[in-house]
């Protein structure tokens, strides 16, 4: 077979990369888009530094977490007005929980994933608290769609999972929930900025998504949530605080929300933090993210292949489908010693990450790869394993984050 | 009477000022310091933007909240392993409203301030969406202490009024609502970093407070949570996401809340905004809060006395106390006109801010304010007064945000 050859990085311009290094986890925390850097340092010098509290209204941080939401929005196909960026991505989940389970208040069932970011169903546990009446039920993401009956109260789970980066058929679950009145929350993290999305189309009533694996938009940067224009009205926040408030700036006694999806806004924003993402999404003005998704196709492509050809691979098992409309953009293999893969790759200077239990992820972010780095870290890979390098106890070791 | 002297705000070097402003709204947003702008750099250029993903390890991204809270609890009176940093001011009070509200399930009476910042009430009116049966009692503050009985619930309170400046007696009341085994969860928004606090010895079970008034953490910095040490155990996390997980990076499927005060985290932390506050309170290093209290007090009685001198202020009703113990760190004023006088003030580089209804406020930072500027404020104030600049009608324009 012939390796695939992926245009080369056209966007990888936009990013500070340190020199020598592989960066393969793009799907965890994105590296610093030169956008971001300077915006930061104009929001920390001429604004919180020159404005000072007059910033509010002069830098227009009063609105940021609708232009942020609807930047984001064109590139997850939401037409404006239905993304705001406030949060995180568990407390957001919270809330669109919350809305989901006021269509049946007399249903109790709670369908979950069984392999979701732990987060999402802790936030649902969490939620057992005020309602002890839920009844969680976690499934595997492929019987989700089989699941959904006049008990189902409403539904959580992931387009993309996490570890495996399986992709769940969005548009055809989402339209048998649409018929039978079953309201989904869709978790976006491994979605937004890697895969085509289209969620006004799909008829997507709520999704929630993470603002620093593809997007770009560093460290704890907060999160979106979604909400179709339909839904806003009835949407009744439990997180009622002043920035979701119809006036915030009126300090009324009562709690009425936004007309808007405002509403979904709690406490202040975080301008530093939501200033980064701001200028994160502009490195995706100059390519469309369905250009992007044919490039980590065939990163994904040239990197399986150049791993298949060698027989030590064998003792992988590849998790992550190999149709590209089945999967996001990563590579997830199973291995018993994948901790210590992990390490010993970050020795040499290819940084991938580690999921238990015994999943290696190599992130595939179309942006700033190039072929000859699948080149070299399959390669790396590939020699990792023939010489067992992870025997090196060092690389056994375990780190606070892994 | 003679003007009082304060310090020459020795702090003062620390803060980026823009020149020829006084700045007097430290109680909203406090100004720049200059180690934040730094530490922000180099949490953009070589964390973020060298270390990526390793930044959770290499730079001890992962340990921030609980360091910062520890820092933070230095400055409030609260011994390490009882205050974390993380979300906003609202969400930690729904957080706290729900551990406090654990204590008497029997009981449905939630008394508030009837002056609080709007968001805290909200807080406690999204809450009755899944606790309908809760009665929440505002109250004027001073009536709160004569409202414990064996109705009431839980109680939350700012300590120190946003709009009036007038102080509760925190020690006093908390003793008083131990006794009855009543909680209270108080807000310190206008507390923390402005005046002695000595939350373990008042016997204070929970409070929150915000990052980016007196704290000079940058616009929506971090919002900090206390939950004295012997509350923490038996505190179910209703906002249970995975940083407040036991073990976060095991991935596990059922939710255990972290042993300690981490469990008040929920998602992943805002590095960037949270590093600002890192930075920002180590401007205290160098000054107790006592002595920076006193200065305050210096300042505010200056700056009264310069006003009294002229008749022209028997326009204006102070709202502040008198007395050091029974105000925070600011100056209020009611005035019919207070919002145009408040924009003519900045128009002459004198930044307070207004409130509804009809309230001027003016923060009182000792940190980097010199008598110099309370005498240039209180001469500008009383001209504004006496030539009814306030008529003007560009000053009666209303901002988006005021």
């Amino acid at each position: 077979m012939t390796a695939v050859t992926p245009p080369n990085a056209p966007l990888r311009e936009h990013f500070v990369l340190p020199a020598g290094r592989i960066y393969l986890n793009g799907n965890s925390l994105g590296p610093l888009p030169k956008l971001a850097r300077e915006r930061l340092h104009r929001v920390i010098d001429a604004e919180w530094g020159q404005h000072i509290v007059s910033g509010w209204n002069q830098a227009g941080w009063v609105d940021l977490p609708q232009r942020v939401g609807n930047k984001l929005g064109a590139l997850i196909g939401a037409a404006r007005g239905q993304v705001v960026v406030c949060d995180s991505t568990s407390v957001n989940i919270l809330k669109l929980l919350h809305a989901a389970l006021s269509w049946h208040p007399q249903r109790r069932v709670l369908l979950l994933e069984e392999q979701a970011f732990p987060t999402d169903n802790y936030m649902a546990q969490g939620l057992r608290q005020l309602r002890p009446d839920l009844e969680l039920r976690p499934l595997p993401g492929s019987q989700i769609a089989a699941a959904l009956d006049d008990s189902v109260a409403a539904v959580l789970v992931s387009h993309i999972n996490y570890r495996s980066g399986e992709r769940l058929d969005l548009p055809s679950i989402q339209a048998q929930a649409t018929n039978q009145g079953i309201p989904i929350v869709w978790d976006l993290a491994h979605s937004a900025g890697a895969v085509p999305l289209d969620l006004d189309s799909w008829g997507v009533d709520y999704a929630v998504g993470c603002g620093y694996k593809f997007l770009n938009g560093g460290p704890g940067a907060p999160a979106f949530a979604y909400v179709a224009q339909r839904h806003q009205a009835q949407l009744q926040p439990l997180l009622s605080g002043w920035f979701g408030h119809a006036r915030p700036f009126a300090f009324e006694p009562d709690y009425q929300p936004a007309a808007d999806i405002n509403r979904l806004q709690v406490g202040t924003p975080p301008i530093l933090s939501m200033s980064a993402l701001d200028a994160a999404l502009d490195v995706f003005a100059s390519q469309s993210i369905h250009q992007l998704w044919q490039q980590s196709c065939a990163l994904f492509e040239r990197l399986l292949q150049a791993l298949e050809a060698d027989p030590v691979f064998d003792e992988c098992e590849l998790l992550t489908p190999r149709a590209p409309e089945a999967r996001g953009s990563q590579l997830s293999l199973h291995h018993p010693e994948a901790y210590a893969i992990c390490r010993a790759l970050a020795a040499d200077d290819v940084i991938a990450d580690y999921r238990e239990p015994g999943i290696l992820r190599l992130g595939l972010a179309p942006a700033y790869l190039r072929a000859d780095d699948v080149d070299q870290a399959a390669a790396l890979l590939l020699r990792i394993l023939r010489e067992q390098r992870w025997r090196d106890p060092a690389f056994q070791t375990r780190l606070k984050v892994t």
